[in-house]
């Protein structure tokens, strides 16, 4: 459940409201029972679970992320589900952060909830645009990785033990031409079927947990 | 576009109606221009392309595949863009076919839509829960090889080289005991964060594409 996934994380929570069918404890944070049918009409699913939170909205700078040793950064994803479901397999598979350029606010609700949680446990920075942020990380020797499914290098095929942000584009688009650009290197995810190409969450998640695989690897 | 890769993957259609607007050329089906508006009345999705096909639903037997050498078994999955997801992954990822026991239906539009086309590739089989047809898959000698976030083996550490069933279980409860207890084996993506699970299509894209990753290496 999201309310408790955002207490587990000490993310800043300013009110919960619970209907009276429900029981909750959150430690510190003020707790308001509303009747019934209150918080059907406020939530924005159709069948909410009858607790709400209303928390502040926390992004970090990229300038604070010099020392992460993996990085995803977005350029212009327009889903909230992708979105949300990226932020979920980067914290998954241990990146450090997550950079959003340009696209679908991370705090769009379809984006929250798809992240599951997992917005709460990891930093997310925005930025105008993703190829601004690739040269401040560049600056600090970090191997920038994009994807393009042209790309003739395999994913599994590049070391991604040292510091990396991989890089990933627009559902419709892929990678915008200044950010191809701004990579150090571009791999694909080679498609052995005859799709043309992979959701970019799946992507995400395939890339991701070949960062993870590779650092577990003895 | 849909109807494009329905076309190019000789998927049965019936019938196309297009816009007045646009221009489709589609080999020996019947092609019916309708007036601008008409579509958008008639279509699913709220800004619709202006192009719908009618077309067959096809499905395969599971005892259709006895030769394959790579299969998906999906156990109740109940989010028609996880589905369509998955069976796109899978079809990238170079699965002989999809088996969708319970939960959503696979001609769902949510469904149709987030395959991308992949749906037209790949070999679908409805069944009425996964454990039966992993009893006709074990039949086969193939190995079947559950998901569960609590296996103790990597799913990175078995062999994917040799005929297997890959086995995902759904969003809210993972796999089934019928399901566990008719698999040869559990295994599991390790999270390296603090998620407690990773989303069913990002879990199924890593493990497709680690099959893929495992038969492509020398």
């Amino acid at each position: 459940m999201l309310v408790r996934e955002a207490a587990r994380a000490q993310w800043p929570l300013e009110h919960v409201y619970v209907g009276e069918s429900a029981a909750i404890d959150m430690d510190g944070v003020p707790v308001t029972v509303v009747a019934d049918g209150v918080l059907e009409r406020v939530a924005t699913t159709i069948t909410p679970r009858p607790v709400i939170a209303v928390g502040r909205q926390r992004l970090v700078a990229i300038e604070e992320l010099p020392t992460a040793t993996f990085l995803v950064v977005l350029d212009e994803i327009s889903d909230p589900g992708n979105l949300g479901t990226i932020i979920r397999a980067a914290e998954s598979a241990g990146a450090d952060a997550v950079v959003v350029g340009g696209g679908v606010d991370v705090f769009n609700p379809k984006c929250v909830r798809a992240t599951a949680g997992a917005l709460f446990f990891t930093r997310v920075a925005r930025v105008a645009n993703a190829e601004s942020a690739l040269r401040v990380i560049g600056g600090w020797g970090m191997r920038r990785v994009g994807t393009s499914a042209s790309a003739p290098r395999r994913y599994d095929d590049v070391d991604l033990i040292a510091p990396v942000a991989v890089v990933l584009g627009s559902e419709a688009h892929g990678l915008g031409a200044e950010v191809v650009a701004s990579v150090d290197e571009l791999v694909s995810i080679p498609i052995v079927g005859r799709s043309e190409s992979l959701n970019v969450a799946s992507a995400a998640a395939v890339l991701c947990f070949e960062v993870a695989r590779q650092r577990r690897a003895p």
